[in-house]
Formats: C-alpha cells, structure tokens, sequence
C-alpha cells in the first residue's frame, strides 16, 4: 500500500490544494478503501467558491468529495459482508445515532447524520479514505467504478421520483436540465414515465436532455410568466403532468412547477433556492397538489445497483470529462465553469478506466 | 306537502333576502328533502359580505347553505337505499362527470363538480330540497339532525386529519381556533392523536378549544415572530409535532406551522389566505415537511356516521345558537360577528329539536 | 350502417354459435361502436367448455369477449368526450351503482358491476356494440385497434404489479407464463423490475417467456416441492424477490410463491384456483410477506394507454393467430388447444389491419 | 448495588428454576437495569412446557421473560440519553446487523435480531439486566412501571392495527380474547375503530373484552362453520368489517375471518398456528381482502409512551395477578391455567407497587 495519500483539500473559501495527509486506519465496523473514481458536484464547488452552504460553514479544511467509487483495501475487524479486493460504491450519509429517524429508515433526516464533504465532515476526493462497513455496497462486475459513483447523484433522482410517486404511464415535469435534472430524467424514464417534459433557459443543456431521451423540452426565457410557462407545459403533453420535480431552486420556476402539476398530483422540490420563497400556495392547497422536499436520499444503493446491473438505466453519457487526481484544481475549474455535465476525478494512477 | 318553499337566497353581494321558491321535483336519480337543520358556514357570509370567494362570483340569485340534514318526502324512481321518512345527512358536492378524479376516488378535485352555495349552485337553506340521493346518507336514529348537518365542517377535518397522516400517538399542533380548527381537534383525539395544541388570537376562542379538549393553547399575539411561536410549540410539546393542521389562511401563521413541524412530517393546509403567499419552503423542504391541501372532502359521511353513532365524537357542544329559518338575516348576523362557534336555522316549523 | 350483426353467443355450455342480433340503441350515456378487434380470454373458454365459472353460471344466451377495441358511430345524447369516427379502446367493467367501493375508487369491487361476458352480461364479440361512453377511451393514432383491444389482459398485468408494489430496482418472480403471466412480466419491465424470473411446465412458454424479456426461466417439473423451486429462484436471482406474481392458480405454486418471497415482500394473486387452498400461511405470517389478490383492475386504460403511445410497453408479439368473426369457432379451438399466446378476431369485414 | 442476581432460568424443556447469576457489565452502548416489573407471556410459557416455537429450541440453560420496565444504575461509555435512576420500558428486540429491513425501518424482519427470551437469547426476568440503550426509552413520571412492561404486549397491537390499517370509523373484527386480542381491542378502539367485534369460545375471556370496551362478543361454538360465523359478525355490525384481527392462530378462525371481511379489506395474523393452513384463498383474492402478518412490532415504544401519558389507552386493567420475583414458579403456573389476564412478576424486593 502506498505511503502517501493525496487528497483534495478546501483549507477555506477559494483555497483548494492538494496535500498529502496520512492514511487513515479503518475502525472495527470500517473499511479501508483505495479511491478509483469520484465526480465532482455542484456542492463542492459551492463549497470552494463560498465556503459555505447554508448552515453548513467551512471552519477548518475538509477533504471535498461524496460520489465515489473504491476497492477495499482493509477490513475492520466486525466487518462481515465484505472483503479485500471487493469494488464498492459509497453512500456518503451514515446516520450516527440511532434516533427515530433511522429506526423508521428515514436516516438521511437524522440531525446528526456523518457526510462526506460536508463540514466539519471529510469527503473521499484523495487514495485512501475509511468509510463504515455497511453503507459501502459491493458492485457486480458489469457495473463499472464510475457507475458505481454516479449512484451518488442518481440516488437524489431515485428519491425524487419515489416521492413524486412516479410509475408506470406517468407524465413528468421536470424544472432545470442540469446534472440533478437530468437523473430525475433517467429515472422517471426507468420507473415507466411515459411522458417527460423539461426545461431550461440553455439550450445546450436541453439538447442534452434531449439526447437522453426527454420528450419534450422547454426553454424558459426571461419574458416567460410562470403561468404561462405552465400552459405550455399542458399543451406540449396534452395535459398537465402528474407530478413535477423541481431542480433549478429558482422561486419562479416553482411558481412555474405550481401552476403546471395536474390536480391531485405532486411538485417535488429538488432545487435548494434562497431561503423564503413566494408562491402560488392557494392554488396548490385547493387542488390538492403536494409539495413534497427532497433531502438527499436513503435506502437507494441497493435499488440503484439492480438497476445498473440490469441495464435499466444508463448512467454513462453523463461522464464528459476526466481528470487524474493530480489535476484536481483543473478539474474543479472545469465544474465550476459549467461546462459538460460529470466531472471524474481519477484517483488510482494504476488504473484510470471507467 | 307544504305548498311553498321558504328559502334564503342571496340575491347579490349583499342583499340577503327570505323568499318563497318552487319545491323543486327531484329526478330519477334524486331525492326531495324536506329541510330540518343548516349550519351557517364563514363561506355562506363571505358570499353575503363580498360576492365571491375567489374566481367563484355571485352572478344571479343564489339559495345559501351547505351544512344540512333533513327528511326524505319523494324519491325518484331509480332511488333503491332511501324511502320516504329517511333522515339523511347531505354531502353537498355532487360529481358531475366521471372522469379521472371520480375513477380514482378524489372526486372532490374534479373541476365540473355540483357544490350546494357555490356559484351558480343553490344550496339547502330552505325548507324544499332535491338532491342526488347518492350523496344523501341515513342517520341512525342515535344520530341527531344538526348532528347530521355538522358532519359537513366535521368532513373537513376527516380529511385534514387523514391527509396529515393523524394517527395513535401523534402531536398535533392546530393553527386557529375557529369552527374549523376546532373540528380539525376533535377529529385529531378521536383518531388517537396523543397531544394537541392548539393557537389563535382570541382568548375565547382558546378557552372554547380548552373545553373540547385541547392539550395546549398558544396565545399568538402580533409581536411573536413564527420561529419563536415554533419554539414555544416545541417548548410546550416537549418535541415538534408531527402533524400541523394550518386553519387560519394568513400568511405568517403558515410561516409558523412549517417551522414547527418535526422532520418528516406534514403541514395540512386548510385555512385559505390570499393568492401569493412567502413561506420558508426550503425549511420545508431539506426537512422533508410535506406541505399537502385540503379542498373539501371526499368519501367521509360513512365514517362520520359511524363515529357519531358510536359516540367516538361529540360534536353537540359545537352549536352555540338557533335560529327559526324565518329570522335567516339575524342569524347570519350573529355568525358575522364571529360570536360563538355553529349557529343552526331550523328549517322545519312542525319541529325545531336538534 | 349494416343492417346485421353477427355476434359470437354462446346459448349453453358447449354451445357457442354465430348468430345475427339486432344492432342496439345506445342509451343517453353511451355509444354505439362498430368492433374492430376482440381477444379470446380463457374465461371465453372457459364459459364455453364448462358453462360456468364459480357462482356466475350460463343460464340464458351470452354474447361473448371483453377484450375489445373499436369505432364510434352513433352516440348518446349526453356523451361529451367521444365523436363519431373515434377509436376507442373498451373497459369492460362498469360500475352500474355509486357504493361506497365506486366512490373510494375501487369500482371493481362493486358487487353489481355490469361486466362484459360475465352471465348475464352480453361481451363485443360482434359486429355493434353499445357501451357506456365513460369506460371507453380514444386511442392515439399510433396505437393500433389490436394494442388496444390488449389494453384488457395488459390491465389485468398493471394492476397485478400495482398491486405488488413493483418498482425501480425490484426483482420478481411470475408462476406460469400463460398470456397473464406474461403482461405481468411486460408491465413489471416496464415498471423498473431490475430481474424477472418466470416459471411453467410447458418450455414453449418459457421460450415465448424469454422473447418477452424474462431474465430468467425456472422449469417447473412434477417431483419439485415448492421449497426447493423456492431455493432454485433465490439461488437465480442471488436473492428472494421483492414480489411474486402467482398466474397459475395451481395450489403447489402458491406454496411455492410464499417460500419463495424476500421477508417484508408480497405474494400477489392473479391466478384462481379452487375454493379451499393449503398454504404455508406462519411462514408468509412471521415474515410480513403479505398476500393480496387481483380482481381484474381499476383505472387502468388512461395509464395503459399512455405506455403504449410511448412505446414502453410492446404488446404486439402478444398476438400469434387472427381470424375473422366468421370464423369465430375456429378460433376458439384454437385458444382451447393452448397454441399460440392471443388469438384476435377481426370483426369489420373491410378492416382486418391490426 | 447488590452482589446477587435471582434470574427465572428454564435449563431445558419443564425445567423452570430460580437461579442467582453473575450481574452482567454493560458495554459501552449498553445500560444496566434494575428490573421492576416483568409480565409473563405465553411464549414463556410454551418455552417451558415445550422447549421450543416452531424452529427456536431451546438447547441451553435460558432466562425468560421479554415484557418489562426497570431502572437504571449504570450507563455505558457511549450513551447520551439516559442517565441513572431513568425509568424505562425495555424493547426487547435489538437488531444486530444494519442489513436491508433495518435501513427500511422493519427491523422486525431482520433475521439476526436480539429477542429476550428467545433461544438464545436471555430474557429479563432477574433483578439485573444489561440491554442496549437505544432500544429503551425513558417512561414520563405519570406512567408506572407496569404500563411500562405491558408496551410490549401492546406493540403488538400497535403494529396489527397499524398494519391493518384501522383508522378512525373503522369497524374491526378481533378473533380470540387473549391478551393479544384485548391488546388489539383497545388499540382499534384509540384509533378511532367506531365498533369491534371480538370472539372467543371462553365467556370468561368475552366478558372481560366486554368490560375493556367491546362493542360485540361473539361466543364460538364448536359446531359453527366459519361462513355460519362470519355472517353473525355482519349481522351484529349492520355490515362486514373493513379489518380483522385474527389473535387465536386456529385455523377455523382464519376461515372465519376471511370471510368475514369486507371486500377491500383487511385480514390481519397475529396468531400464530400450524406450518399448513387449509383457508377459502379464492374468497380472499377476489375480493381483495389482504392478509397481511404480524412479526412482533417495529417502531412502537415512543407512540405506545405518548398514548399511555395521555391516557388514550387504559392498561392497566390487564394486569390480574403480581407476585414476588421468588414466587416465579408459582407465577408461571398461575399463567399456564389460562387464569386472568397478565402475571406481573415484581422483581424490585424493595417496591413492589405498579
Ligand atoms: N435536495 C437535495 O438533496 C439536492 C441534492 C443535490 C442537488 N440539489 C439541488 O438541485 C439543484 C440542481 O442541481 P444541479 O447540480 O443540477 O445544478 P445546476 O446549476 O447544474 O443545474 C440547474 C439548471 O437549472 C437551469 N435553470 C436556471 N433557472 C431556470 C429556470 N428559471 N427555468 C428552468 N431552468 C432553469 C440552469 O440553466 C441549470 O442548467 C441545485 O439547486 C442543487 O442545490 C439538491
Ligand atoms: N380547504 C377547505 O376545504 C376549507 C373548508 C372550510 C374552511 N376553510 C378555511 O379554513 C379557515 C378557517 O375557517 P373557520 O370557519 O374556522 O374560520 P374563522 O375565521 O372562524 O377562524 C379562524 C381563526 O383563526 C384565528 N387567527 C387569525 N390569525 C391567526 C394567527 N396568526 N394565529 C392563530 N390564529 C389566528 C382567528 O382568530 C379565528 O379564530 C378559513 O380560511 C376558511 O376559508 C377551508
Ligand atoms: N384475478 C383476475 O382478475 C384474473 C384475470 C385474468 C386471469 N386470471 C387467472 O390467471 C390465471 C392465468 O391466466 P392465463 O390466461 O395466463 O392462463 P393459462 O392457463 O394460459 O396459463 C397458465 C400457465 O401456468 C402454467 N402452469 C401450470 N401449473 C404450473 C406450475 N405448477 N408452475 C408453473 N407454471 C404452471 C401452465 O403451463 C400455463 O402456461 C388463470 O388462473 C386465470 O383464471 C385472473
Ligand atoms: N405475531 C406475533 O408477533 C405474535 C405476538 C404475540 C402473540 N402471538 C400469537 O397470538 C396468539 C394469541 O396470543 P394470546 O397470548 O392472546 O393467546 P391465548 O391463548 O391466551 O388467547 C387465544 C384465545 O383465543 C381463543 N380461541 C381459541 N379458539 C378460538 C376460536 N376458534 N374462535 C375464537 N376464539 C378462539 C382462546 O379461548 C383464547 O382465549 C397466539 O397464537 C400467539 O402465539 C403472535
Ligand atoms: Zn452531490
Ligand atoms: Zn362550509
Ligand atoms: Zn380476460
Ligand atoms: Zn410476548
């Protein structure tokens, strides 16, 4: 095993370095993995650019990185279920204490939950990192490190489209074409969606939407009223959608979102705008139209990795560019300019392939 | 049978007025009622004191009353489960189309729908009244007629409750203490819930939720702000509650009940403000705090029957006055002054008993 | 319009017959339709060969068919949605009252249900037939008479799978690859089973099965026990299913489905066998493996329609022989000798396209 | 602390003795209890006059007992939310591994789960007791240590009713008048069941259900058939229940039981009887009635609290018989006779009250 242990470090707002820093020993429900691939999310590079989201402050310097992909190298001595050599995806949220959230499997709600890149918590964007044993899940040998890392961002579509109720012959919204709205978009496609329709004020990125087999696509421009919007919606389907999925944050693409979801159906809210929002709320209540949040994600590695596996959904064309470890800050600079959609960060010099 | 028909109509915004109307002859599928006990619905003096209620505008005269129970005297020919001298409980919305809202059992969301007192619909506030006898229910004979007629506001929080997933054990936090707040209590400690709290304004309206049972009362006064009026909910709970029931439609009251709903929890909202409304929805939504509507009701007269019948509720204490159909305008006048809770026209001369 | 109408009845167990019946009236409700394309259902058969299934016996003449599409040409004075010329697919089942199982939304419970080819209610197999106009749906121009006269047994599938709870990731198993256990496995494909596996004794089935999409085949033999069928499907998939889909009604595969099912999952029963069964019930019990049935299905044409003009559901490899009416006899032997998957019948003489 | 610790052992089958062990350490997680008050269950007692239930032998000396509240003297390094002199109930189910039900929140499920008292796992039934902190909670003050220990019986209840979806106006049909069935009879009655209908062929057992609030009793004869029975229980109702609660495990009240239920209901199995069961499956399935199992509970210990410090369920009626930790045998015999309703042990020498 390698000495050293290079790592993507935010020391504060705007200052991100690689340094080496010591390889950690794996506790006994812990496992030692050696990091082949991780992507890049909007989070982290907020996280760079702001030094902070929300609540959530940079006070001290964090290892960036939560959608990740290793080997285990060491096993700690309770785990049971997995092995040296196993390749495995990572769930980055590992809920701490055993509250009521957890024991009702609603973990990712637990106010004391660990996750990676996530302050004061370390992420996994380095050579070796240690995870808990039970939220690394073995990948079957057709579903390669990448995919494998990309569970991660697709878990946040899992669970928006489970708690949008999303099924067979159902007609989908979706609000923004960035990375989170375009795995909204697979998965909705995978669940049976038989219509889905989405937006976006760029038109690259709704050509990419398009190549990944939306429906319909929208382009909000700035004249555009949300009601206005809404219509076009309803007259692209031919009819209103059954549930909406929100993934700008934007207060009037939720006003837009409102407005255009069926009576009776759902707006699931993605998109993490600024903190007090005005919207049409009456015009929800009375038609019964559920504004559902999502946060994060739990109980979605398993289901994901079935999915993967069966080829139910193909997560590959998301990947667009890759990086060596080594070029991290490059790498960075290519999110942040909002080019292409996943960035991988390679982190295993033996072997850079997907 | 009678040879006329008294009856309160609004004839617009405004001129509220006894007149003697045709006693409607019921269709195949109806029944004539003869009229015994209507609640005065906040809904039946707006119409009165402003014409309208949303995009619903008082065009032509309109009979008032929603909240009704009264006497089979004539069935139409396809009527099977009714005979004449039935006492029935009236479910005033009435679908008209079978489309996809009635299918699937949410009939109350179905746009082309029948409701009593909403324009251009007459109501039952008068002695004469047909209706679909599908949507007439019979009261057992330990069910009173004014009982009958309090299942209508009674409905409303059935269907706020199951819609908030009220269930053994839960807290419930109720915002506002008016008749609908208050059915919303009775029906959250019939359904097991553990605690409610309740709040309003008014410390009358806070004594009246005292003696029908409510836990906790928070007095809201114009200086509390809604994170501290969560806290205190909190506080005096000793936990968020799990359920909040908002029925005061303003603004800030919604603001509070988002804050001070547990994790993974749910805000009904019942309460109708204005059109626009700022509310903290990403406090919502990273907490997974669904935000669901109620309009109405749909499939409650059985259960409501059966809980009467079974003495589960007592919803006696809600009527603080009567009066004889014949001083109609005086009663309404009391209900606008907001003194009491329920006031009941007795629409029958022959008898005036509850 | 002709001034015949050859319809396929059967007058008494074994006795099935062309016969020319007046072309009815269409109600205010409902429409008059030329057919197109009508399926032969094993219940057809079943009728036919043993003049009874359970309590609903043959007594006089039955029309028979009820998977069925077709054209408008006449409609009744209160039909809104439908116009002459339209191409609709037939919802057999209609609820004829407004019960509390209507109103919830779940009218195929209604005990009084008008069902087409259930005695004493006629089916399409005909030349004209009448329905009501609110259990028939237009069908998009790129769905064919054929997808939708499948749009029945697929319903059967939807409803099944709904039932099950399947979803993204699930994996399941399906007992017997007749026609229902195959939409069972399309629908759940569809859905985003991850792997289906089916079972049958009959290998054409299980080769048609594979064609179809199932992931994997179990030969069922007579000296397995239901146990070790149970262990082949676990040791298959490399985990029990998250739901079983029975479509045999064979006693031994529903022990087999019970063992056979992941602890928290669900046995779904289509298949009906005879009135009394011995079954593992502790073991489906302490594992929380709930059971639930089928009757045929609700609100199921809109959504099944949607799949098919989205193309996530093809159904057309479904049908392996046509005939036209006039050779209706034939055809039913066909279906009797079990070859083949669905047996059409062209009922428009200058029309027999798919 | 006292240097003894009088444990109830059964060494093998019958052999039930009082026996003084080592007192236990608890590990970091864990707390050490001064148990107060200990029920008897008729596990227990199987346990002792059988060795075994179903696949769990008895194979080494074990202590009993799993229905229980105590206080505790010491805490492990790691526990945050109990303190000592905290009274708490115990839940007696602790899973070991964090697999797929424990992620879910049906922990119940997980296969290597801790149970007192279940080989081989020891019981509680001593004077000190270590337990895992996370799985007990600290009683309020104005709950004793009795209504403490019957939460365990009531969690089955709890998750039956939950799990049958009883709900407020519901009717239910509780089979047996044991203390599960009285256990599930006053739970449907908190949530808001209007009547409940309870059987048993002991008029003793229906009497007390009489006086815990039983709307009906049903004496079962042995000459009644289940369709015989199933009628008496509509026609006591006014019409079949929406739920059943099947508490006695014989297989004629399975029988009974389904075909008691209305269509679209639910047929709960709590009792626990023979490997095969001979049931009217048909019956079931096409009426949609599920039968949904009952394995212990999950997630029921902080809504049980909430209900017994409101006083929403009254306990403490159950308990019939107390006796001294010494007087175990006895106390056991006293359970065996099937006299009364629950043996309390006390097992505090120095307080011996509720
Ligand atoms: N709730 C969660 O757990 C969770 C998890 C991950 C991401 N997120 C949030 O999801 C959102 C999307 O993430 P992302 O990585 O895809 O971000 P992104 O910025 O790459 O994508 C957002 C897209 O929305 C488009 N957009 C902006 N305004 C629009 C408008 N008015 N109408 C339509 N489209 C518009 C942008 O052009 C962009 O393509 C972010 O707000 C992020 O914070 C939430
Ligand atoms: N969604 C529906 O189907 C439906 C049906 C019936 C009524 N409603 C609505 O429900 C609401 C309540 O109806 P009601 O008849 O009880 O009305 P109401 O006016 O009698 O009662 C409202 C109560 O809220 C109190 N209140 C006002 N501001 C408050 C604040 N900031 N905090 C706490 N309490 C406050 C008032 O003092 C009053 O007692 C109305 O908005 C009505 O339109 C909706
Ligand atoms: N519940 C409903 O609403 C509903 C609707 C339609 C059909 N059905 C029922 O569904 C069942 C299937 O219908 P179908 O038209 O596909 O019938 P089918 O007879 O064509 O198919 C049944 C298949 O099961 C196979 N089979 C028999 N024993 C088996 C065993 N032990 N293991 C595995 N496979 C076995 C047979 O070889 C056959 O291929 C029938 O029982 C039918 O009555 C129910
Ligand atoms: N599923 C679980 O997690 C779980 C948990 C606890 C108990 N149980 C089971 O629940 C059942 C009830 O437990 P209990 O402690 O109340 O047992 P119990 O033996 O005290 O009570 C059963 C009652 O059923 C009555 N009975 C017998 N035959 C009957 C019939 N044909 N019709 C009506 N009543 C009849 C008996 O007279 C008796 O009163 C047992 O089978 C037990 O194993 C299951
Ligand atoms: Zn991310
Ligand atoms: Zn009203
Ligand atoms: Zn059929
Ligand atoms: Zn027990």
């Amino acid at each position: 095993m390698a000495q050293e242990n290079l790592s993507v470090v935010l020391r504060s707002q705007g200052d991100l370095r690689l340094e080496n820093l010591p390889i950690p020993e794996p506790g006994p429900d812990d496992v030692l993995l050696q990091m082949h691939s991780v992507g890049i999310c909007g989070s982290d590079v907020h996280y760079w650019q702001h030094g902070r989201i929300g609540d959530f402050v940079v006070r001290k310097p964090m290892v960036l990185g939560h959608e990740a992909a290793g080997v285990v190298v060491k096993t700690g001595s309770a785990v049971k279920h997995l092995k040296i050599g196993d390749r495995v995806a990572i769930e980055p949220g590992v809920p701490r204490d055993m509250d009521e959230f957890f024991k009702n499997g609603r973990y990712n709600l637990s106010p004391s939950i660990f996750f990676c890149a996530t302050p004061p918590d370390n992420g996994n964007l380095c050579r070796y990192y240690k995870h808990n044993a039970n939220f690394c899940y073995k990948l079957p040998d057709n579903v390669t490190f990448e995919e494998g890392a990309l569970i991660e961002p697709l878990s946040v579509g899992i669970h928006a489209c489970r708690r949008g109720g999303v099924t067979l012959g159902s007609t989908v919204f979706i609000c923004g074409s960035g990375p989170i709205g375009l795995v909204c978009l697979l998965v909705a496609k995978a669940m049976g969606a038989s219509k889905v329709i989405i937006s976006d004020i760029v038109p690259e990125r709704l050509s990419m939407a398009k190549e990944l087999g939306a429906d319909f696509q929208l382009q909000v421009k700035r004249e555009n009223g949300p009601q206005q919007l809404a219509k076009s919606v309803e007259d692209l389907l031919g009819a209103q959608p059954h549930v909406t999925i929100e993934c700008t944050g934007v207060e009037s693409s939720v006003q837009t979102a409102i407005y255009a979801t069926r009576s009776g159906g759902v707006v699931v809210l993605v998109g993490l705008g600024s903190e007090m929002a005005t919207i049409p709320l009456i015009n929800a209540a009375v038609r019964e139209v559920d504004i559902r949040g999502v946060f994060r994600y739990c109980n979605t590695w398993p289901m994901a990795i079935n999915m993967l596996a069966s080829g139910k959904v193909n997560v590959k064309p998301l990947v667009t560019h890759r990086f060596p470890l080594e070029q991290a800050v490059q790498a960075f600079e290519t999110t942040r300019q909002g080019v292409g959609i996943k960035v991988m960060l390679k982190c295993n010099q033996n072997d850079q392939n997907p």
